[in-house]
Parts: structure tokens; sequence; C-alpha cells
């Protein structure tokens, strides 16, 4: 129902060296922050544990905050949602989508880290805010979608209505340190509906 | 209007030297911060800023973690909101206190770091835990006092509906990294209202 891209596949086919050692960097950075922490995550860990240089990881992300939205992007990755000619079952499917990644070990730590590094990072910047833009952009054309169809309220005000669809889940993993469940997806789900659904 | 009391007032008086070491040491980590970043903070570089010893440091925060936590509290802490006959208006009170806090310079780093010292210590969890408990009650106390009242819908999920309150501002600060504004307190308070209040 959901279809995912990740940043891999938008590269095209053609180049599959060039993928497994993307894959394989990612998958090390996820493995180690999951395992051992964020203070794990050096540029000698990753490489020995994705089996290639740190040359060849240099070359992709120049520093460890590149490396850490990189890692988390693969794993939280743009949705397409389809239309479900109800938004609500969208925004369903859109939160179901993001709790199953969040529920994966280590999300927390990733997350987090995500944040402190762009926090704290001029560098990695433009990738990060093309990495939350996507994020948020579904929901928006959801509730913009909705719009159209009649069941989301015309004077909805997008960019708060996404903050708040986006934020509940993520702010109760790395802020509530509970992990989110599908509890917390129908609640937000149906508060949601109440504020900016046409009453039927 | 908003009573705010920090961590060092519960102490009571009697301890000028020992309130007087905590606010130099957590003014420092607030700084170094701000001004530096997360990877300046060091015991060492907080010690010579606070101009307190390690030992004094480590006496009150045994780790890194602890510090960053208390320096968090020790800005955002524990809110009272009274009775103001209307729990929209509670509600702004809660949001308006906590921008106030969130634009000040450094915050989003601040918050980032104990969302990353919560996911990777086991140390500091419990005053972690505190603290977010401590911050998400209000908001919970406010719609109890509002289902009572009868302007918050009986069947409201307070749990729920607290992390809809807490969390776009911090979401709006440090995952989308843009500073929250009155816009989005008025916004959130808005949708959060027609989502639990009773309708009029």
């Amino acid at each position: 129902m959901v279809e995912k891209q990740t940043r891999g596949a938008t590269r095209g086919p053609g180049r599959p060296r060039e993928e497994r050692v993307t894959r394989a960097v990612l998958d090390a950075v996820v493995a180690l922050v999951a395992e051992q922490g964020m203070h794990a995550l050096t540029m000698d860990a990753v490489a020995v544990r994705a089996e290639v240089s740190k040359p060849a990881i240099y070359r992709r992300w120049p520093t460890k905050q590149d490396l850490i939205i990189a890692a988390a992007e693969s794993r939280i990755g743009p949705l397409s949602i389809p239309d479900l000619g109800d938004f609500r079952a969208e925004l369903r499917a859109v939160l179901t989508a993001r709790l199953e990644v969040y529920r994966t070990p280590g999300m927390a730590r990733l997350i987090s880290g995500v944040f402190g590094a762009a926090a704290e990072a001029g560098s990695g910047r433009d990738a990060y805010q093309a990495y939350i833009n996507r994020g948020m952009g579904e929901t928006g054309r959801i509730l913009e979608r909705g719009i159209v169809r009649g069941d989301v309220r015309p004077d909805t005000d997008i960019r708060t209505t996404a903050t708040m669809v986006a934020a509940p889940l993520v702010f109760r993993l790395v802020a509530e340190q509970e992990m989110p469940d599908s509890h917390l997806v129908d609640s937000v789900v149906e508060l949601v509906a109440r504020a900016v659904g046409v009453q039927r």
C-alpha cells in the first residue's frame, strides 16, 4: 500500500557497486548506533564494520553529521501515499509507516543524533532541510488533497497541521523516551481529524 | 501570571553557597552550548567557565548527561498555571512560557543534547523522566480541570493530548530547525481546542 523510495534507489540502475557501498555504510551506521550508542560512531568504526575504505566514506559524506543524516534518511525516507478517498486513512498510512521505522532498534538514538547534528552543523544543513521537508511534504499533500476532495476544512493551516501530525510520534520516542504504538497513531489521527476534518 | 519554580529554589533557604555554585555551573553549561556547541561541553570547560572545581561539579552531577539534563531543567523547569476559567487560555499560557524559553540562544542545541543524553544514558534516566513528567504534567492538569469545568470533552485522551500540546514547539525547534513563534502557539491552541474542546 505504501511505497517507499530509498535514497539509493533514486540514483537509478547501472551503479550497483556504488549502491552496495552506500547501503553497507549506512547499515553499519545504524547497527553501530543501535548496538553501542552514538559515541561509538567514528569513521574508523564505520569503515571496519562496512568493510569499505575511509576515503570511500568521506567521498560520499564529508562529515559525521552528513553520515548520521543520510543513515536516518535511508530508514525514514520519503513516503508516497496514494489517494485512499479519505484523509484520515491517508494520515494513518503515513503514521503507520513511520511507526514501523521508529520501532526498529536504535532509532531513538539515531533521531536524537540527527537533531544534534542539525543543531551543531552548518555543513549538513541543506541535506537535513531536504530530509525534513520531504517528511512533512507528504502530510501537506494529503491535507491539500483533502481540501480539494472536501473532507478537510478549507481554512486549514497546512504547515501547523503537518507539524502536529509529525511531532507526536517523534516526541514520544525521543523526548518521552517511550516506544510509540498504534494506540498513539489512532489517537493522533482522531484528534487531528476532529481539528481539521469537515464535520459529517 | 505564570509562576516558575527553578530547581534551586525548591532546596529552600539557608544554602546560599550551594545555590550559587549550582547556578554558576548550569549557567556555564548553557553559555558554552549556546556559544560553541555541544562538543565544547567538557567538565574542564564548565569548571573554568563557572569558576568552580571539577569535584564540586562531579559531586552534584556524576556524568555529563546529568549536567545537560539539569541545565535544560533549570531553564525549562516546571510550570504552574492558575485556573484562568478557560482551558484555551491556560494552554496558551503554558505554550507562551515555553516559547519564551525556546527562543533563548542555544536551546535547540541544549534540547537536542538532552534527547541524545537520555537516549544514550542509563544513568541520567530517572532525572530525565522526572523532568519530562513535570513538563507534561501541567498540561494534563489543565485538561483535567477543563473536564471538571466542562469546557474539555470528558472522553479526552489526556496523555495523547498532552503529547500533542508539548510536541509541536519542540519539533519546530529541533526537527524543523526553525524558531517557534506566537503564530505556532495560536495555531496549536486552536487545533487542540477544536479537537478536545466542548463545542459552544
